[in-house]
């Protein structure tokens, strides 16, 4: 048993980044419950997740009823769905660490970075909810298909929050799931993780790769 | 002598940034023109590069008359006095490669990053020029002090551009001074590797480095 087991919450739990953290999560023994915007799609997802880890650690449940059983939410929704299910969850929000993984892809076009007006998707997140969750800024550049699967992590993930001690916090979730973290500053630093994503995309077409990673040098 | 030399203007090249590029450039027979405010302190720097290479490929002249020698010019001056040197150069712009390696840091917060009204600087460039230039983003992210000693260079070269031919001329450079590039898109992916530079600034403090850099991996 993870000694110190947490309940997280991934929404948007069904689509490949979600679906890989939980699978991360869960296999680690930290309680998981899948978020869905339908109870079914999340249970399937989380029933894939058990027959994987064969330790039972994962549920599913809608998003509303997800957040609120955890002490962690993972937010890996798509960009157009973010401020919807925000406003679904906000209810429900009542301290706990909100991990935003949320890229601004607009697609057709995204390999070409194209900034919300807002500006960073994380500091709007923080606006969104106030002072009912403690916004941190993760995993935005790591490729779902190598978290999927069984092997090493050739990318950093960069962490940034306004909250110290809740970014310490994500920071061992990090690790303890293979993904290297490092405290990457203040939340507004997000901004750069997130629009960096299109570099990555664009690359993953350009050098024929599917799995295009950052590491920073010189530590 | 270099096959493919080229007449090199860096503006702002009494700087940390602009100087080392210089004298890279120099180094491997560029003929490099040091652009500064006052023509003295041009000659100054290029006096010093030219005493580091013994092949006199460096000389000094105003930012100005800089540009207008050229046929590929380099911005390296501080964010504040970006506009005001386009502003300065652009009745000498005819078609000439604008490398922008402005990053938007506001002192003393450099740490932080602090996106300008106008979004993207080099996107920004290639507004204020128009058709007079054809802007090339680079070198954002590869500290100074390394740059400046006979080292390798563990950080790639973000290069983004919409001039294709420009984009692929700019990359030949940074390859040839030890710079790795790496295509990174369309000039407006450039906020990426602008916005970064306050993240590599905070890890350099915070795990007590001098040159954070970044290399991506997965190619």
């Amino acid at each position: 048993m993870n000694e110190s087991r947490k309940k997280i919450a991934v929404l948007g739990g069904t689509g490949n980044l979600g679906l890989a953290l939980a699978w991360r999560w869960a296999r680690v023994e930290h309680e998981v419950i899948i978020g869905s915007r339908t109870e079914e799609k999340a249970q399937q997802a989380a029933a894939e997740i058990n027959r994987r880890t064969c330790n039972g650690s994962a549920h599913g449940k809608e998003n509303a009823a997800a957040a609120k059983a955890a002490d962690i939410i993972v937010m890996t929704v798509p960009f157009a769905a973010h401020d919807a299910t925000i406003e679904t969850i906000k209810p429900y929000l009542s301290g706990q660490i909100l991990i935003d993984t949320t890229v601004p892809l607009k697609p057709p076009k995204v390999n070409v970075v194209q900034l919300p007006e807002t500006g960073c998707v994380a500091v709007q997140t923080q606006v969104l909810v106030g002072d009912k969750a403690r916004v941190v800024a993760a995993f935005h550049n790591v490729a779902a298909n190598l978290l999927n699967k069984d092997t090493d992590i050739d990318c950093d993930v960069l962490v940034t929050s306004d909250d110290l001690e809740a970014k310490k916090e994500v920071m061992q979730l990090s690790d303890e799931i293979g993904c290297n973290a490092l405290n990457a500053g203040a939340l507004a630093n997000a901004i750069a993780a997130e629009v960096f994503t299109s570099i990555l995309i664009h690359m993953n077409k350009t050098y024929k790769t599917g799995h295009a990673g950052i590491k920073i040098t010189g530590l």
